[in-house]
């Protein structure tokens, strides 16, 4: 086992206490499995959080002693994890069933893609339920050729891949409420889901209908019965803006779209219009009932800001997180960041609300506009502690504290919430939100 | 839209016909998104797929004067799409109902992440039904701590997340039948998946266990009722070897190992024991009834060679494919490429069954042991044509052709097929598996 001099360093320091000033065991991004490797020392050391075998032979298992289950076409997920689902609120009941918001369960999951059944959703008016045969979409307003699409016409054109997170703009708006909510990271910041995203470069599509020199903006209209529909940038269309048609390998679910949907990385979720029916190319924003009643900024003065559309630095720990009762000994603490701005290019993490903070470990390749995972080992010494993680952009846009970000907006916001998140550990091991 | 000189070139060629010698569409890696913009032009030219919009208004489609479905706890794919399902193989029947496989079906996905609900399967007795709480996971043999491990233990751990694929050595079987058997991409090279694992390097564990030094191989035994068990090479198990907890960001399903299971990158299949109970350190290898009955490779002069572990270099083409019917004109030919040698590198595919080669881009990032994406846009002038692909690891290893790997082994061999794919494009649009 290859054991660097800095490794043997950081071992000693987190040795010493987690709470200390002196640098925790942290890794470099490349370095995780080494960093593994010296966590295990420190493990094996400490006791670790394993059992020391009673006795041998081993007991048999039941499930040792019968068939076991047969094949299935679709597989879905282990009973015991039934518990593991979204988080369903429906401001207006049962007579607008599907209209609200279902968030992802992030403290019960790990890695950075989300598994499709348990992306975030937010309806306006349901999911409608499409014909994918007689589904068409369609490029008109300020072109050449105005254009109409089958499934079928789309699924020989170029594609690409890759990842990509869709965050809501309403995501963490809980934050916006006097008092800490006491709930899990899911239901406090749970609109935020990552896939890999396959679909066609929208630039293909608008080349080929040839957009008239006035056309500087497009309408993207869903055929859901909201006809959600929103104005969005040329400049970002011609960019990175894909026509999505598979999610994590296969077609997209319903709740996302199915059968194409508006992919604008970075972009606040609702401008990924679902179900996509229309491009308009038009010379200046629609103004939709959208965009004016809904997803504008509330600011201090009573005016309402427009066009906050790509997504700020953020970041939140979900292990430990609310719901779940520490034991004193070693942890590994760990969450996503992700910003609208591209890469994530450094995430830092404190255990003493923002005194000092120290280095995590990101985990894997960094992709633009997608999550990245940050871990940390730490050992929780069994007294009071306020973990926080603060995420830094390719850009050096960094995530701010809600004494920066709070103020900026009138009381009545629900918009871009994107603050640092605190988890205060009590002595009794369990975990509370907290403001700080 | 930028165009460059060498794309503009790339256009004027393949519009000179796709069976030319000159080189057609192809691009970078760094390029895609742009050479989608050239092909776009290109289909701007040629009339593309799409089709000139008929007339304004557009119809409102049904589902947008009625309020859409609401809210799921857990999602599920579109009722559509319901044929996209695992391909069964139950060689023993409904006595032997949980043995045999399950086969991704490919040729309807895209991307490079396989949906959990459509991972291969391949069982010996079935799919195990395991309480995670009373699971317990032992480390015991040449070491100086007998350990074990509970889930709640192995959470503490330091974890990572990679993407890797697992694929059973016997994907790609049918490929020693005499003839082609005429079957979808999915059911004749489908036992190939690709996720992102979260999970403990096994390395971490291991040195908590304290190895002795005589310790050069372990045993890992599966949990279920066939104890499915293999050797494995300590030198694997201190490289990339993982315990994997979390399979595309939720809990591994029960079809891979619930409640945990052994990965090791880039090794066949059955050796990432699902259902993990036991490792045992050992000073060589235990020679295990799955080890010896099966999983060798029968030779030419009549003896089994043993331990074929790492996987070959592999690719195919997932459409155009079998079941597919073309129209002429423009067409994406995409595929999966993957090896148990580290990264791609590079695929090649032809068109006319190997007499010439062109360069595919490839998709995103390229991880080590883990599916890479290609794609290459094609011309299909109506007349026959014999599309394969043909892909290079980092360490130059190349795919082999049938003519020089299918006489290495015995007739009744069945494992490690991963030659070069061919499909046969007929004058009518149909394809056909051809042996070329």
């Amino acid at each position: 086992m290859k054991r660097t001099q800095t490794q043997a360093d950081q071992r000693s320091a987190i040795q010493s206490g987690a709470q200390s000033k002196r640098k925790p065991f942290t890794v470099g991004r490349r370095e995780l499995l080494s960093a593994g490797a010296a966590a295990g020392g420190l493990l094996a050391a400490a006791g670790g959080a394993s059992r020391v075998l009673a006795a041998e032979p081993l007991p048999v298992p039941p499930q040792m002693k019968v068939p076991g289950r047969t094949f299935s076409g679709y597989g879905q997920p282990a009973k015991a994890e039934e518990t593991v689902q979204r988080f369903l609120t429906k401001p207006y009941g049962d007579i607008g069933g599907g209209s609200g918001n279902s968030q992802t369960p992030i403290q019960a999951l790990n890695g950075t893609i989300t598994p499709s059944g348990l992306h975030f959703e937010r309806h306006h008016n349901g999911v409608p339920d499409i014909d994918p045969a007689q589904h068409r979409f369609v490029i008109h307003g300020l072109v050449k050729r105005p254009l109409a699409f089958g499934v079928a016409d789309l699924l020989r054109y170029p594609q690409v891949s890759r990842i990509h997170f869709i965050e809501c703009s309403g995501n963490g708006s809980r934050g916006f409420l006097p008092e800490p909510v006491q709930a899990p990271a899911g239901v406090l910041r749970g609109m935020i889901s990552n896939s890999e995203w396959t679909g066609i470069p929208l630039s293909v599509l608008l080349e080929e209908a040839g957009i008239e020199t006035q056309g500087k903006w497009l309408l993207a209209e869903g055929s859901d019965s909201a006809a959600m529909s929103r104005s969005v940038p040329m400049v970002k269309a011609l960019d990175d803006a894909m026509i999505g048609l598979y999610q994590n390998g296969e077609r997209l679910r319903p709740e996302q779209g199915y059968p194409m949907r508006l992919l604008l990385p970075g972009f606040e979720g609702n401008t990924n219009i679902k179900w996509l029916r229309r491009i308009q190319v038009m010379d200046s924003p629609m103004f939709t009932k959208d965009e004016t009643s809904k997803y504008t900024d509330l600011m201090p003065d009573g005016k309402a800001r427009q066009f906050t559309l790509e997504l700020g630095t953020n970041s939140i720990i979900t292990r430990p997180s609310l719901g779940m009762k520490l034991e004193k000994g070693f942890h590994e603490i760990t969450g996503m960041a992700w910003s609208g701005g591209g890469r994530i290019a450094k995430v830092d993490v404190s255990t003493d609300g923002g005194v000092t903070w120290h280095p995590a470990a990101l985990q894997g390749e960094s992709h633009p506009k997608a999550v990245a995972r940050f871990r940390m080992a730490w050992e929780w010494n069994g007294t009071e502690a306020m973990l926080q993680s603060r995420s830094t952009d390719e850009k050096g846009r960094v995530q701010p504290s809600r004494k920066m970000l709070i103020p900026q907006y009138s009381a009545g916001n629900t918009y871009h919430n994107h603050t640092i998140h605190s988890w205060h550990v009590q002595p009794d091991g369990s975990i509370r939100h907290a403001y700080a």
